[in-house]
């Protein structure tokens, strides 16, 4: 029995998944193998940031609307290609927000503080200093500057900073190949249009793979194998061999549990690293480092599988994936409607609305699925703590 | 001029995506068309929480370790199947977790509470109340009952829900397809080795895809348009006949922006809707309806493009997808390290890195994209305000 805190810490089966690139369309999300460089500096050329005039600055020291200084005006910079105009002392060029700063020019004045005085005159309101409505050829990164860092996944303005940089490929982490098996006599396929009594259709899968794509994986559903060793042990062994994490759903009775956990504990070395969580729902969960492929039994029934996946199964995914920086998830503070009784010694997993502010849990048996589509987040209560009480402040971690 | 609270309030153009029916495994984060309903009740049969014995909960009063029950074994439950065996008074089946409940019981005791007396007898210890230990046949939902709402995009736990009920394929909005189109005779594809001067690449367009994939739609790249008007409408306008959202970077320059705006109002009723918003950045941003779709053109530059695109793009996105429920977004409470300036009267939107409960702004040209690649995310400043004071408490929305 071990806590999700030494699971997260302590279980860290070896296997990492290859490095592949990717054009920057299909990198949202991927994981850099690498830290990224610019391979020059941008934007490359001082620039102007405002619409205006290039002028130098001491020209414009102490000018005023009372008493502003004249520039001759010598020509007129355009976007997209090198000026053709030089800036020397009294003289000015106009400038469109983006364009090159022109020779002998150190600063650009906006066009809001210029007025024009005759044809070829400009005449500045206010002072400015050298810099000012300018960036330099390096300031939104150096030569070999980071553009982005290893292990965090591409957000939407890593990538932008990748194109500018002329960076349209990136060295990623292959995503996860996750197997899914799920096991169960009772178990058929969602597909099945009528049920004989007794018989489930498998809610897991599908809402795993969800699980599995969010984390970075791809799911690869293995369907369903029956409560018999021998089926158990070719089914598992066959998703190791290609697959990067397997994911089982281990049956809900003690029974299938066991033997799910008898056929794991011969599937690679070291084995089982535990067989059972401090945790609920989750309790039943075994975990196993088989060969370095990390491999989770997880609790029949789909509520508890669902839990305990987000809580272990997720960091796995990310681990093996090659990420260091997992996403934030979105969280919210809310106030406990009613008391909470919790047995010190595991962590407790409690579904919850949250409407106004107020968390309200959701009870019923873990079997049943529709506490977890009813309810927006979940809160954690702590090993130590034996309940929270009625109106606590908590943080509810919301599904999205 | 309107503030990004009017805007989201009143820009409503009426584009909404055609309904397609989607297999469950493509289907995470997909908006139902409608809401879905259970075909039958789930779980469909009154099973077994726990590992135990099916019993008559009135053959258990008064039970306790000291003075057991004794009941009659008189069969076994099979998981997945009809239970051949009745339970009369006096007499229990032995019961796997999820299996069915036999006719004639009314509760499952926990094996835990149990003790095998001899062959064929069970010691029964504790009492429990009719229903303990089961779930009813309707008890994950009602025949007829809600399994998933219209407009919320489906999570993990929902998609489970569905397979569970048979629902194997689901009727959802299609992706918005989002054209996304480049301005500005300065600006070149990330392709491009080496820039002359002057030069940019294209940083927003695989940016902003990013954002869009984020928001639900499908982002369409249709490349970078010279700054000439006939070009430009011959772009816009053949974007807006096969799009449900237009996103054009409407250049930098002040000439660059009344250019789109004079385009952009002659491709369809009832036209623009604002030009320039009270937000920083993003102040030259441009909204039409064009004809019921949505046109945005966002600032020259990649940063305020992105932000503008985060506040007002991916709602519409979102809206236009039929999702009247948006996904929450992480968020998380700081202390501001120092104080900020802001004008009243606009919406400031400071970009930050957030280390240890604080957060420290990150400033810079608006040009830079480079700010953005440093945050953790941004805290909004709101237009009434005339700052913010160093160590007061702030909410940042995280970037992922």
């Amino acid at each position: 029995m071990r806590t999700v805190a030494e699971t997260l810490v302590g279980f860290r089966p070896s296997r990492r998944t290859a490095v592949e690139i990717v054009a920057l369309a299909q990198a949202p999300g991927r994981v850099p193998a690498e830290r990224v460089v610019a391979p020059q500096a941008l934007p490359g050329f001082a620039r102007s940031t405002v619409d205006g005039y290039a002028v130098r600055a001491a020209d414009t020291y102490g000018a005023s609307e009372g008493l502003p200084s004249y520039l001759d005006v010598t020509g007129a910079v355009a976007m997209g290609s090198a000026p053709t105009v030089e800036v020397g002392q009294g003289t000015a060029a106009s400038m469109p927000t983006g364009g090159v700063l022109p020779t002998g020019a150190d600063a650009v004045v906006m066009v809001e503080h210029t007025q024009e005085a005759m044809a070829g005159t400009v005449e500045v309101l206010r002072p400015v200093a050298p810099g000012e409505g300018t960036v330099r050829a390096d300031d939104d990164v150096a030569a070999g500057g980071e553009l982005v860092p290893a292990g965090r996944p591409l957000r939407a303005q890593d990538l932008g900073m990748l194109a500018a940089a002329g960076v349209t490929a990136v060295p990623v982490h292959a995503r996860p190949r996750v197997a899914i098996v799920s096991t169960g006599d009772e178990v058929v396929a969602p597909e099945t249009p009528e049920l004989l009594a007794g018989q489930v259709r498998d809610a897991s899968s599908v809402a795993l793979g969800a699980i599995v794509a969010e984390a970075g994986g791809a799911a690869d559903q293995r369907g369903i194998v029956r409560d018999d060793p021998d089926a158990l042990r070719a089914a598992l062994g066959a998703a190791l061999s290609d697959s990067d994490v397997v994911v089982v759903s281990a049956g809900s009775s003690v029974g299938a549990r066991d033997e799910t956990a008898t056929v794991v504990a011969g599937l690679g070395e070291p084995g089982i690293w535990c067989h059972g969580l401090a945790l609920r729902p989750g309790k039943p969960t075994l975990l196993a480092d088989c060969d370095g492929v990390p491999v989770i039994g997880l609790p029949g029934n789909p509520r508890s599988a669902l839990v305990v996946f987000r809580l272990v199964g997720v960091p796995l995914v990310r681990r093996v994936g090659g990420c260091t920086q997992a996403p934030p998830e979105p969280v919210v503070r809310a106030r406990l409607e009613r008391d909470l009784a919790s047995a010190a010694g595991r962590l407790d997993i409690v579904q919850v609305r949250v409407r106004d502010g107020v968390a309200t849990p959701l009870f019923g048996a873990s079997a049943l699925l529709s506490i977890l589509t009813a309810a927006d987040g979940y809160l954690e209560v702590p090993e130590p703590a034996t309940g929270l009480d009625a109106d606590s402040e908590v943080w509810v971690t919301l599904y999205r």
